[in-house]
């Protein structure tokens, strides 16, 4: 099994059936970076949006972003705690849409789902954004063109995910264990130096002064309270990505559910230890960040005023610790903090179509996208997904400031409906369950569940209120219209199954007899063709027809049908207004009301061709007779396809096309 | 039959079925508006293209408008004998691409259809673009604006025309009669008014100097015979749409060639007169023009310079004339100039398509397009035609002397091939003709087809050298394209023919039997309606066959099978991938590899529905397998639609558009 397999398994919250084939499962050290890269991607965006939101406060806000980031880290090991018992309830794996969906009913599901659908989407911005953003730091021409290259990475992604390139196990594992020893030498090499060898490490912008925006200068009152819960909603981001591993829990070692949880438990604790070391060490050195849309700018010693956006501050630790003695280990830093972003964004593209298809098994998305064989299906939502991501990332130049103000609440919407969801399923066992030890497990968990509902329910109000006006309602907006987009599906295909559903026994009355009417224009291998397989059907009555739209290829026709003696008679239908489909529409009308209870048959020869471009020159009055055939009753239409030379060449493609199909 | 029939009949040159109903003859009076609007419109803009290529020249330039004015009115006369001797010899009405093809060959007659294609373009373009500029002459707010209002005059054509509306008798004689009576009383007021009243009018411009560029001034030598040619050839936009009324004869009343080549001598005559008449009032009252683009401007006798594009002429000799004393006849005349362009505009909407009709009949288009009820293509053709002259307008802001330049020569092109043809034509009968008088009459008309042959030629040749470099070359090379578009069209159509050709007798063994399979994923009415239907069909074998992408549906579907008793056997396809497409297509390629003499017959239920979007939520992998399995021989894939209560509402829609549709 390729390890998109398994990311793809993972984000579906339930075993596909192709993992019934020869699976192998993963153990710890593989499982962890697979489901880590988003999660731990996030802490390179996380500390710069906090320093960014409290610079608007001047040089009295920095004091407060280690504080913020403990907050953070403390949310991060709750939300942690409480998948834990996620992963142990539902050893099948219960993405958070399947927990709410069993729990709360299929309209909180919806909610859930519409939620992850627009932050699949936020998900490729904000990530490739601070890609992109981060690797200013060793390619400062990129300054200018942010959202252009953003928009070209984002395409990049979506061509190799249509193209379906077979993934080796280590696409993921490697970059993601460099990651985390990148960033951790960094921290661990700065902080010996500062404490232990006595050589304190200034960042660029160190000895800068940052001026606030008046609002908030002093940093007192609402204000104060206003702006700090702005900034704990930014770091919040480093929460994305930790669910992941709760839905993944099939393809784990045994046993799952305590392998599973322990990898999570593992990765809170990394996520946390990088965040707080990566505050930890800006506060050391002296990283200060400024938002120029927002107004906060730098002044350096010199009195100069800086109105530009400042180095990410990944970037400033890696060349305060590294660049002037050891250069290669900032360029490394930056390197693999770029390729995580990347990864993480490629992610999407895997959970996007995948809960598509789980949407659409459950009726809320158009049903064709269940199958995942259906490679237009697929496409479909991969270009969805990345359209919108390009989109986001030119209208916002690929400003992480801008786009994660519209983030993290469909995250914390889904995080909260899935503990209610796991608060729910307790108190249901609880009441079944007899054994004393049982019961006490599940009262702990349900225990761990109320404080995570709880705690994330509060972020996400805090969200909701500081970052609604900056944006967050664009999010919800476009949530809401998910949503109702997706509740119309339901009910269209729930009034459509209504309207089918076999009722009436008269339904059951078979049709007397078959009166079989060949489309022709021309004598040749194709008509023949139709005509012999209309015969082999041995119709009650077999009739060939062709409309007269030019008299003088007309009597060509019927002279050259009656050399060929094809004993089957052929009937031609007037056409005073040289149309075709109007007068053979007509002449069907005709017979379906002369014999009400026979089935006509309409057979039309057509021509299989090999190029996109031969579509157009052949078969275009057949589809348009056959679309309007459609919607007389008592008719069916049968192609009969004749395959010109040309179309050879198609056809061994999609059979290759075929054999080589990722085995999604 | 109203106008519009007999414009289009007119443009096909030869009589379409649709005339042999109660068709209504033309009257003189009636037939020279209808055939006149395009050549009478041309006039509004040759005079100003004449003096603005004078203009490059100076004060000296404008003395050689009147002779060049004669010119052309020479070769419009000649070109009209010429076009007489057609009418005489194809009273069936023969449009020159018939004239070409008939006596030069297939490859000459698309040289000429190609020319005709693009010229219907650049019609739509300069006709909108000079009406634009002249409705500038009462509504100077219009400046700057030009191609936009050019382009959204054309999608209004566009929107009218894809409509269908029916027009009334009078939509085209009316305006040109207007038209025709607005010049003509300018023209002769004016002349009265200078030469009888003694009161000289003096147009806006006729006291400013015009300043010209450095190569024509002197002009002299070299200089002297291309600016005269280039302006010779500008002028030669005048005889555009002259030759319509020899396309048109059958419409006329009897004797139907007489009557046609008076009215064409008519014509001839209002448009030399017309065009003399401007050119000749212009002279008078001193009306000058100038050209920003290529050097010329403006000198007021204050000295100061005007850079900026004049009023047009017939905008100046209307306010001269008119303007001080009576205005309602400057706002007459410039709104019937207008109309006047924008109907000429219009013919190409009309004659485009029609042309395509007969292309498509003569395998050179694609095929669909000679049906011209199919609306599909018919719209096509119209939104092609729009497309090229919106864009033609936007790039070169309706600036009339830009487009002029590309203008032209595929008219003349199409007169000189057509008289050549005509030669031929003549000379063949000659061979077989015994009469005396009758050779007479023939060797006379030989002899005019000859003179119109060389007089046309020589245009050609002048416009072509002296027009190239500015802008021909892109008519040219849009003609290229068309024409090899057109020959790979044809080459594909012949191969497809030779291939299909029946040349083998084995190919007339009947099948076996019919193996059918009835494609199911539900059991509903759809699916029963396909049972049945394919029951009626009796096949050898019956089957039906499911794709098991999701166990818990398929056990579902399994057991409610069984429960309803469908006797038809149900046959469940693995699926580990949960792909629909590629499992069934190797069950169905199985079937056929094992029983090679049979028929396979895949019945697929489809949903019929009234709403566009509905088509994204059913019938997609329908779609996708027929597509598929159109590939493999020996199988033919019959729809079995299914009603939806919704498809109702497109149904009625559809019939009532039928009824309502134009007898084209």
């Amino acid at each position: 099994m390729s390890v998109t397999d398994a990311f793809k398994r993972v984000l579906v919250g339930r075993k596909l059936a192709s993992t019934q084939l020869g699976e192998t499962l993963l153990p710890k050290r593989v499982a962890l970076p697979i489901f880590a890269s988003d999660a731990l991607s996030s802490v390179a965006y996380a500390p710069d949006e906090v320093l960014i939101t409290l610079s608007l406060a001047g040089m009295a806000g920095f004091a407060f972003s280690l504080p913020i980031g403990i907050a953070v880290g403390a949310v991060l090991l709750v939300v942690v705690m409480s998948y834990r018992q996620t992963v142990h309830a539902y050893p099948s794996g219960g993405g958070d849409y399947e927990v709410v969906t069993t729990n709360l009913g299929p309209t909180s599901g919806l909610v859930v789902a519409s939620a992850l659908l627009v932050d699949y989407v936020l998900t490729v911005a904000v990530s490739v954004s601070s890609g992109v953003q981060n690797a200013k730091a060793m390619m400062p021409f990129i300054q200018g063109h942010e959202g252009l290259i953003a928009a070209v990475v984002i395409i990049v992604l979506m061509v190799i995910n249509l193209r379906g390139v077979r993934d080796s196990g280590g696409i993921f594992a490697v970059p993601t264990y460099l990651f985390m020893f990148g960033i951790g030498v960094m921290v661990i090499w700065g902080l010996l130096q500062i404490f232990v060898f006595g050589h304190p490490l200034r960042a660029a912008t160190a000895d800068y002064t940052v001026v606030g925006v008046s609002r908030y200068e002093p940093l007192v009152g609402l204000g104060m309270v206003t702006l700090l819960a702005r900034a704990f909603s930014s770091g919040c981001a480093a929460l994305t990505g930790v669910e992941a591993i709760s839905n993944g829990v099939p393809n784990f070692r045994k046993p799952k559910s305590k392998n599973a949880a322990t990898t999570l438990l593992l990765l809170g604790c990394i996520a946390v230890s990088m965040l707080l070391g990566i505050l930890a060490l800006a506060n050391l050195t002296g990283v200060k960040m400024s938002d120029v849309n927002s107004g906060s700018y730098f002044v350096t010693p010199g009195g100069e005023e800086i109105h530009s956006d400042p180095v990410t501050v990944i970037g400033q630790l890696a060349r305060a610790v590294f660049y002037p003695g050891f250069p290669i280990g900032f360029f490394f830093v930056i390197t693999m903090t770029m390729i995580i972003l990347f990864l993480a964004a490629n992610t999407a593209f895997n959970g996007f179509p995948t809960l598509g298809s789980i949407l659409s098994r459950d009726g809320w998305m158009p049903r064709q996208l269940h199958s995942r064989g259906d490679r237009l299906a697929f496409s479909n939502g991969i270009m969805t997904l990345a359209g919108g991501a390009v989109l986001l990332v030119l209208i916002f130049n690929a400003s992480v400031t801008a786009l994660i103000q519209m983030y993290v609440i469909g995250v914390f919407i889904s995080f909260t409906l899935s503990q209610l969801g796991m608060l729910r399923h307790w108190t249901r066992h609880l009441r079944s369950e007899t054994d004393p030890s049982a019961r006490r497990v599940m009262q702990r968990s349900r225990v761990v569940n109320a404080v995570g509902m709880v705690m994330t329910g509060l972020v996400l109000a805090i969200v909701l209120v500081s970052k609604f006006i900056y944006g967050a309602w664009m999010a919800l907006l476009a949530m809401a219209v998910v949503f109702i987009l997706m509740r119309a599906i339901h009910s269209h295909y729930a009034e459509v199954a209504a309207e089918t559903t076999i009722t009436d026994p008269a339904e059951w009355v078979l049709p007397s007899r078959v009166h079989a009417v060949v489309m022709v224009n021309a004598v040749n291998k194709p008509t023949v063709k139709a005509i012999q397989f209309a015969r082999a059907t041995q119709p009650g009555e077999l009739e060939a027809v062709t409309v007269d739209v030019d008299p003088d290829a007309t009597a060509r026709l019927v002279k050259q049908w009656d050399d060929d003696d094809l004993s089957v008679p052929l009937k031609v239908i007037d056409s005073p207004y040289r149309q075709i489909t109007g007068p053979f529409i007509d002449y069907v009308r005709a017979l379906v009301s002369e014999n009400p209870r026979d089935i006509v048959c309409i057979y039309i020869p057509e021509y299989v061709v090999g190029h996109w471009w031969e579509h157009v020159l052949h078969n275009q009055t057949a589809l348009v007779i056959r679309a309007r055939l459609h919607f007389m009753r008592g008719v069916m239409v049968t192609s009969v396809p004749y395959q010109l030379e040309s179309s050879a060449r198609l056809a061994t493609r999609y059979r290759r096309r075929e054999l080589r199909r990722p085995r999604r």
